[in-house]
């Protein structure tokens, strides 16, 4: 494992989001922590108490009191970071965080870099790099879906799933190595058809990994959708029924950069991000009718999920045009069957009877509503894997287990040809490899400093 | 004391800031925090774990796991409530916070109000008014002298001060209501020339605080100061030169409304508000004169203290009619005599010998700011009670030493006119009363709703 330079000293940050609360928090961890604590919190000898304890007092500079403050002890290595870790509650007056920060600095302590408490508790082993993405993913996460996902993975399940894997996996190159020492005797201590066996069942374990990204992207970034349609279909009343009973908790995550977004609801733990909504509001009624159909495709491509929203009194030629359109540009649509309140449903069903993926609503009285958001909800999670499983949401896992699949796919072609045992290795080591780097086992300091300083600063 | 209905109930609220972090802390305070605790958290029993300390594991609601957290524990009355309380320190998504705040919810916890944890402090004894309101004060503190004053009197400074004056004028209170008991005996218990001697110290000690009230303000609220004088005087040099030095860290308190501020710097722990910079940035050089002088007055209107830059190459007549027309409307000033670069600083201080408050720079070159900073500050601390001792930032304990003083007063013109004891120990008691209110011995509900719902959530 790579030992970052530096990593003996101590650092600090704090960890608690900026501005004015009851409270805020400073996080130290290094094998300095206690000496610096216990030169700003003399009236107790912190060395000398246990671990996982909470200490009230003033802590101070010299004679100055800064705050009194709650210390809570975590001796290495029973800690976040496997090391010597101290947590400062303060009063939360950022002025004070600012100035416990510079003391503990003044003592010999280093401004943490982003992500560099979990850097560390990498390092030392307390968890594994997926694990380490996901805290990152798990503090991001803004609907049920995403935090389950991650907290899956932190708790190791998706790291399990990779053990065994690689458990199997290394059990055959261990057999097929030995097979290299005894080349000249032509022996076979592996057998083939075994192998051939193990290498399909990890195909498909790989694949169903793979194949979850999509859904873990949904989950992890949202989905896209559109509404489009002509003007007075009812567009912006149906935005504002799903905004007023859905609308998501989103917070600006520092360090990601979005597109603006205006309006974002929550589905089922599945987020919907409502793009260019502003335009409905402000474009539904004095739009002329081309005018307006432009702009829907554009937003038509630019989304993942489009609704077309259109009134059950008009014909259905051009409902066809629209769908026959969408079909050629591949995109993914619901046709929403506006005004039923206006007209007899069982009439209006009839009527387009020929359509697929249609919902019948009246947006005005909100009627039928649920279905429309059911319907959403199984066009994203259509024939793909159910949250039970892992599910990958990030996108450097995905790309190593696309190198995992193709390596698995050269050894089963190697097998297929009957090349030599040394070739077949050089497969299977590959195959280690890219299984390794999911979890960090197999990595590299410029790569780690990439994934942490996506975190943010004091995690 | 007044118990205030429904405290008896568990309170439960974030207590750090808003947003995203790498943590975030939930803080439960009540008789059935640890039933709840109990039921999120099923790992541990932490009923039966000592107080004051931590424990790590997952937050569960049924069979979902909500989070990893750490579990702190302080058990009552070893609290900042006086109650038992938990917090819960969670990964840094205000998702998975509404989560654990909706979960404590549902086991039976209520959503906190402003202060309310503080105010469950003050009624259960851990702390009087002065100082709950002055853990307000240390939270919204953005200077080391705000700070200071704070911690003096959370650390209980302030309210010794008030102990030892209600405590001797107790002692004379007692004697003269004894006396009462006497009356038709006409003894004298209470010796009535220690106690003028005594009124006259607490009439002393009692002005003092009150006069600190100015300074409080100044350290509270900070100073607002208005740059002013003619175009290209130099006005946008200085500006820029005090803030590249000393710009503060401000940050916004919920709850307090501030007038738009532009620019804030600290110099020695006062904050200085310089008003209306954006004026100053924007109109140097191409203002009509009279329209600048215009603007001028208006700011200096606002304004606790006022710099009027002038070029020292210019003459000494219209400088004479500026400080004649600020003294006349009461204005504090400094004259910034500024480009000593371009002329002989002694020459220059000769044919400016005439005029007071004077400091001679070089915005330009940087030359003599310091000593301007020095001035700035001795205008505010001139003639008031130094930093050391107590000092009254807050209004409403302002108010009641105003009205102890008056009772004071009034004891001492009783005590002249030699009025029967009766008439004496309503003003004592007078006293008595306003002293108490400040510390919070005497106090009624409303007036408590109105200090702690000025807090923030959490605290």
């Amino acid at each position: 494992m790579t030992k970052l330079s530096g990593w003996d000293d101590t650092i600090v940050a704090i960890a608690t989001p900026q501005g004015v609360g009851a409270i805020g928090v400073i996080r130290l961890s290094g094998n300095k922590a206690f000496e610096i604590i216990n030169h700003l919190f003399p009236s107790k000898d912190l060395d000398h108490q246990p671990t996982h304890t909470l200490h009230v007092g003033y802590l101070k500079e010299g004679d100055k009191v800064l705050d009194e403050v709650v210390v809570s002890l975590f001796k290495a290595p029973k800690s976040y970071t496997g090391e010597d870790v101290i947590e400062i509650s303060a009063h939360g007056s950022p002025f004070i965080h600012q100035q416990i920060v510079g003391a503990c600095v003044k003592e010999g302590a280093r401004l943490a870099k982003p992500g560099e408490f979990t850097q560390r508790a990498f390092l030392n082993g307390k968890l594994d790099l997926a694990q380490a993405e996901a805290v990152a993913d798990l503090i991001a996460s803004n609907t049920a879906a995403s935090q389950k996902a991650a907290l899956h993975t932190i708790r190791g399940g998706f790291s399990a799933n990779l053990k065994d894997l690689r458990d199997r996996l290394l059990k055959f190159s261990a057999l097929i190595e030995l097979e290299l020492d005894f080349s000249q005797e032509d022996v076979e201590f592996a057998d083939r058809t075994q192998f051939y066996e193990l290498i399909n069942e990890l195909q498909y374990s790989t694949s169903k990994l793979i194949n979850s990204f999509q859904l873990g992207n949904v989950i992890r970034n949202g989905v896209s959708v559109a509404i489009v349609g002509k003007p007075n279909a009812g567009k912006s009343t149906l935005l504002n029924n799903l905004l007023n009973e859905n609308r998501a908790i989103v917070s600006d995550i520092p360090g990601t950069t979005r597109d603006t977004i205006e309006e974002v609801i929550n589905i089922d733990g599945i987020l919907f991000r409502l793009i260019d909504t502003a335009g409905i509001r402000e474009h539904t009624t004095d739009v002329i009718e081309s005018a307006g159909i432009e702009r829907s495709l554009e937003k038509i491509k630019q989304a993942d999920l489009v609704l077309y929203v259109f009134d059950i009194n008009e014909g259905i030629a051009e409902l066809k045009t629209w769908q026959l359109q969408a079909e050629k540009d591949g995109v993914r649509f619901l046709l929403v069957a506006n005004k039923i309140d206006s007209a007899d449903e069982k009439v209006a069903r009839e009527k387009f009877a020929a359509f697929d993926h249609i919902v019948f609503i009246s947006a005005k009285n909100n009627m039928h509503t649920e279905v429309l958001k059911e319907k959403m909800v199984d066009m994203i999670l259509e024939g793909k894997v159910q949250p039970e499983n892992t599910i990958i949401t990030n996108a450097r896992h995905f790309h190593a287990l696309k190198e995992v699949a193709r390596s698995l796919n050269d050894i089963k072609e190697g097998l297929d040809k009957k090349i030599p045992g040394d070739l077949l290795a050089l497969d299977i080591r590959r195959s280690l490899h890219y299984l390794g780097e999911i979890t960090g086992e197999i990595t590299n300091e410029d790569q780690l400093d990439y994934i942490f300083s996506k975190f943010c600063i004091g995690k």
